[in-house]
Order: structure tokens, then C-alpha cells, then sequence
């Protein structure tokens, strides 16, 4: 990493909390996304939202998927599903923070340590238990986003891949 | 879902498989990405990857995440995660298929309701086990992609929120 590719947060002007680090974008992008649908929550401001999936989830919110009609002959056989890997955008996450401080840790984080939708793609992923399908609409606990957010994918959660109940984050286990 | 949108398999021109089913793209994109590293695996077609991600897990083949220097200092934390989740593009996957034949079922699947690569936003997502973090190079287990696959993003793997071991998939469970 160059110095030139580094902007340290003693620059005021760069909107970016002292200890966070941002890096140059690359000068083009690589691939593109079609929004094929939208995700309705009861939060408007990003202060109401859940603090994290877990809390969303503890919460027992029902959210809607609203999946775009041209788009829906996809979705059979999702209803079989009891839980789901939901993809959204991020749409207002800035992409180019290294090391970034979220507020409930103070202190510098790398980014790829995180869930935060600060990141290089800004692709927030969450596993939701599903309730109920009505034609296109999705009914689903588990989201922590705002209302609006911009659909990406919805992929069936298969336990034999997708469940490692004894994970760890080590990190996050001992910061206390 | 009008007619004029939706492209039956009896079209021999489109490629598609009997039983499949293709929609009209829409006609602008959303959002775009950065792909952020490149993935190193030992198979350069198709036929050589694992089925899926059990028999790429199970195989316990050891695969290489590049991770462009650009984002090295986001890295930091990962080496203390046991299990990481990859995301990346499958960049030969056609993405008007909202009903698709997968070759390992033999008859038509609505696309949300698998995890093929073939869907509107070919974004892959992999559970692996992290073996060892080099620079900026990731071992793990648990890849069945391309040689030479893009990578999107990379996210720490939280057991309380994302590992449901009764999860159920009920077409899957049912089929047999």
C-alpha cells in the first residue's frame, strides 16, 4: 500500500472518523447489479434500526421482500423453505474505508472483520426465518435494514453448508 | 408476468434447456461492484469442480483467496475468524432464467429457490473454514468455483446469527 492510495482520517475535509482509513476506489467497475425487488421494514431512520441481526431477529419483526413481478416464476418451491440468505444493497454505505470505527466499538476495525455495510461492495447478507409467501411478497423475521433497501437475491439456507453452529469470531469473543 | 416478457425453451435459437424458462432483462443496471481479489482453485472447467459445497467441504481441498493489495489493510481480524463468508461473481452464468434444469435434477427449478449460479445477480456464497491468513492471501476449505473466480466481498462468520442447524429446505428434503 502506497502513501498515495492512503487517506488517514487527519483530514478533515474527508467526513471520516479519527482512527478510520480510506483508500482510492479503483478507476472502473467490474460488474453490474440488476434491484430486483425492495425490502419493506418499519424503520425510516438508520437510529430505529435493529443494532444487528441478532437483535432483529430477538425482536420477532416481521419485514416484507417485495420481489419484482417480472421475476416471480423464481420463486417457487421458496415457500418449502423455513429460512432463507437474503442479499441487499447498501445504497448509502461510502466504499472505500480499510478501517473504519463503528460506534458500538470505538475503536478501528478492518472492514473485512465486520458485517458493517461500510465495505468495497456493500452487499449486506442476512439469514431470515420465513413466515409466509403471498404471490411476489416475502414475510420474513430476521432483517435489520432500513425501509427501501434494494433487493439483490434470495437464496434457500441449506444446513448441511451453510450451519457451523461451533463458528467463532475470535476477535469479537474476547473484547471484553 | 406478460407473455411478451417471457421466452419458452421451444426457441432453439435461445439455448436454453426443454423446460426451462427465460425473462427480458432489464433494461438498465442498478448498482455496480468491484471485484476485490481473485480465488485460486485447482479446477479449470466446469466439469472438474466439486458438485456443490458439501463435496467441495468434505473433499477438504484447500483453495487461495487473492485478495488485491488495495484492501490488505482490511484484512486484520480475519486470521482470528474459523469460518468466513465468500462471495463472488460467476461471471459465465447467464441471468435471464427464472425457471432453470439443473443437470443434477433433470426438471425445471425456479431459480430463487436454488443455489446455482445461474440468476439475475450471479453472486456465489460460500461457508468456508479458514486454514491460514499469508498477506493478503486466505486458505480455506469449503470452495467448489473456477480457477481464476472474482471475489466480491468477504464476511466474518457469526454462529448466533447465521448458523440455523434445523433449517429446512422442503422441496430438497422431499425430493426422493
Amino acid at each position: 500500500m502506497t502513501s498515495d492510495t492512503t487517506s488517514q482520517s487527519n483530514d478533515p475535509a474527508s467526513g471520516i472518523r479519527d482512527g478510520e482509513v480510506a483508500v482510492a476506489l479503483p478507476d472502473h467497475f467490474d460488474a453490474q447489479l440488476y434491484f430486483i425487488g425492495r425490502i419493506r421494514t418499519p424503520w425510516k431512520t438508520r437510529s430505529e434500526c435493529p443494532k444487528n441481526a441478532r437483535q432483529a431477529r430477538e425482536s420477532g419483526t416481521v419485514c416484507t421482500i417485495e420481489v419484482d413481478p417480472r421475476w416471480q416464476q423464481a420463486l417457487p418451491g421458496v415457500e418449502t423453505c423455513s429460512h432463507l440468505i437474503v442479499l441487499y444493497w447498501m445504497d448509502r454505505a461510502r466504499r472505500d474505508l480499510v478501517v473504519q470505527v463503528p460506534a458500538q466499538y470505538g475503536s478501528g476495525k478492518p472492514t473485512f472483520s465486520l458485517r458493517s455495510p461500510v465495505r468495497p461492495n456493500p452487499i449486506a447478507l442476512s439469514v431470515v426465518e420465513l413466515r409466509k409467501v403471498e404471490g411476489s411478497t416475502l414475510h420474513v423475521v430476521g432483517l435489520d435494514c432500513l425501509d427501501g433497501t434494494p433487493l439483490v437475491d434470495i437464496k434457500p439456507y441449506f444446513s448441511s453448508t451453510d450451519s457451523i453452529a461451533d463458528a467463532r469470531v475470535g476477535w469479537h469473543a474476547d473484547r471484553r
